[in-house]
């Protein structure tokens, strides 16, 4: 969708009303603007609501309040998949979600979440920032009206609930899986029925049998979730989103507008939160597996080689098949695929062999 | 180093002339600081000196130059290995290192340095955000009267230029290697005889035969070097720094002045800078490598299994022995192993499992 189309009809007196909201607005005086964040998450949601919140306090703090955000969560003043929008037409001036979010408005959002097999978190914020990532989720969030902004990673998730054991990849043929996005598309290739649920929906679907298996973050928020209470194993790694970006999305006339401190302010606490919420699901995921193997009995198992080879294969076909009729996500694609290329070549010599050098069989 | 100690003698002089300095200095006006940042880089050297210059230009860009910072290189003012000294005796207000730098005044820095075997990038910003890592390395930076902040990262280096075919634990028996720090006590414990040079001697003394072998950083620095001249092989990994921090040190009299708002905007500039100089090497260092490989014929080989499974047992063996005298590096030690230990239990389902993943045979 253009941005003359997206500020077409609805969105049209919102937007003509937001132009000089930045400046408008009763509560902007002396200087002093105040901002609203609506977010996709509930309030305070462990991880992703919490690095909202930590975003609005560290501008609000940096700038010592003169400009001050305020943080809504999913339904307070827009429905969830309602905040792009809410934030493009400037009803408030910044979100917090995550970019595959809006893949139904600019398809593009959706390489730049997580691709499967694509990058680590280490190396998408390398792509951001110095292998032209920045850049062009810019080009992709201007069609939304909005500034983009790398706003927290889940790292690595978990490949999800399965109530079958799944062995090799054909075992996806007839499975009833829910796994939203470009995941889903991979394992349709694979012969699934892929449905999407709302959270709430799922442990009772998985329950009763309307599906077979579902997959959600990892084991700090699928413990908080009680999934494993409806479901028998729990597969690794999450191939589908290696390290999923969150966003923090800017109304862009409001960001145009605002002075060059509290430009960098907004930027350096991003990059600040960016990194908080990657530290966080770092140290707790642990802790949260843990309580699910050894308090709850969970079966933690990896997925075959037999399973990842297959679905590799699909990934790589599925996702040029899927960028192909569109020339910005195929922009963005290509530009993934070459660095995903350049970093698989560095971390056989960096990260991946020191990871596998520290656990061979010595006592440290 | 006690802290007291530290002020004694030469040190007193400045320190007192300088705990009104905040306040005193004529550039002082209007509510503007100029603060002066010695580090223990060339100017501008690259991924090091760069993020030094980065973290200077956020901070006044920021704050609107109401804390202007400017960047001296090693030499400029004080010698590289004294910046810590000028920062805690207040010469000037901060500085721009690598931890391992002020083993000799206070141990336990080296520890939050780099850790043979230890964490890596991702898993060492968690334990500074969520593992208690800040709170510990400011307790220890409080000898040195400053206060800490990571501010950049290597990544996994490289293990370093060899002349000698390296098969073997034995292999190390009587090599003659540069190596500094913590990995070079766990190679002399394999029978190395290790020798300190400063950067510019280690290219006549790797061709005269004088040292078998060096390590230096990763290829992005070590291809500017010009290291690939004199050796014959480039060995793989750095399990001796498989993520060195790099710090930004303040005077804590200095920081203690501060108003919350600046506060918040050092600490965020330091953690954006921590991912800037990390995503600056995950970028870089592959192009390098290329170099090095293509156009420069390097021989890269990866260390044996043997090698690796000797190092890493005395690794462990040399770092609780080096500890058991020093109560603070203990503290810190024990804390970054309890650390590590759930690292790699979380790793093993999540960044290193994709890792795996994500090379298998497979067409993308």
């Amino acid at each position: 969708m253009k941005r003359r189309q997206f500020l077409s009809g609805a969105a049209v007196a919102g937007a003509t009303a937001a132009a000089a909201s930045t400046f408008a607005k009763p509560a902007i005086a002396q200087d002093v603007r105040e901002w609203r964040m609506v977010t996709t998450w509930p309030k305070n949601f462990p991880g992703l609501g919490t690095g909202a919140n930590l975003l609005a306090e560290y501008i609000t703090k940096a700038s010592e309040g003169r400009l001050k955000v305020t943080v809504f969560g999913a339904g307070e003043i827009v429905p969830a998949f309602e905040a792009i929008d809410a934030v493009g037409n400037g009803t408030v001036e910044m979100g917090h979600g995550a970019p595959y979010y809006w893949k139904g408005k600019v398809d593009a959002t959706q390489y730049i979440a997580a691709m499967p097999f694509g990058l680590n978190a280490q190396e998408q914020n390398a792509w951001f920032q110095w292998g032209g990532g920045q850049e062009l989720a810019d080009k992709v969030y201007a069609e939304l009206n909005c500034k983009f902004f790398p706003s927290g990673n889940t790292g690595t998730q978990m490949g999800g609930w399965f109530n079958k054991e799944m062995n090799t990849i054909d075992d996806y043929k007839g499975l009833k899986m829910r796994i939203p996005g470009l995941g889903g598309e991979v394992v349709k290739a694979a012969g699934a029925n892929v449905v999407n649920l709302p959270g709430g929906e799922i442990p009772p679907a998985l329950q009763s049998g309307a599906i077979d298996a579902t997959e959600w973050v990892g084991p700090y928020n699928d413990l908080a979730f009680g999934l494993y209470k409806s479901a028998k194993y729990y597969y690794y790694p999450g191939w589908h989103e290696p390290a999923t970006v969150l966003d923090n999305f800017i109304n862009l006339d409001a960001w145009n507008a605002l002075p060059d401190d509290l430009k960098a302010i907004v930027e350096q606490a991003n990059r600040a939160v960016n990194q908080m919420v990657l530290s966080e699901f770092t140290a707790r995921n642990v802790q949260a597996l843990d309580t699910l193997r050894n308090k709850h009995g969970v079966d933690v198992r990896p997925f075959s080689d037999d399973i990842l080879t297959g679905l590799g294969k699909l990934s790589g076909e599925v996702l040029r098949d899927l960028v192909s009729s569109n020339p910005l996500s195929q922009e963005v694609f290509e530009s993934l695929i070459a660095f995903r290329t350049q970093s698989i070549a560095w971390s056989k010599f960096s990260e991946a062999a020191f990871a596998q050098a520290r656990v061979l069989p010595f006592k440290y």
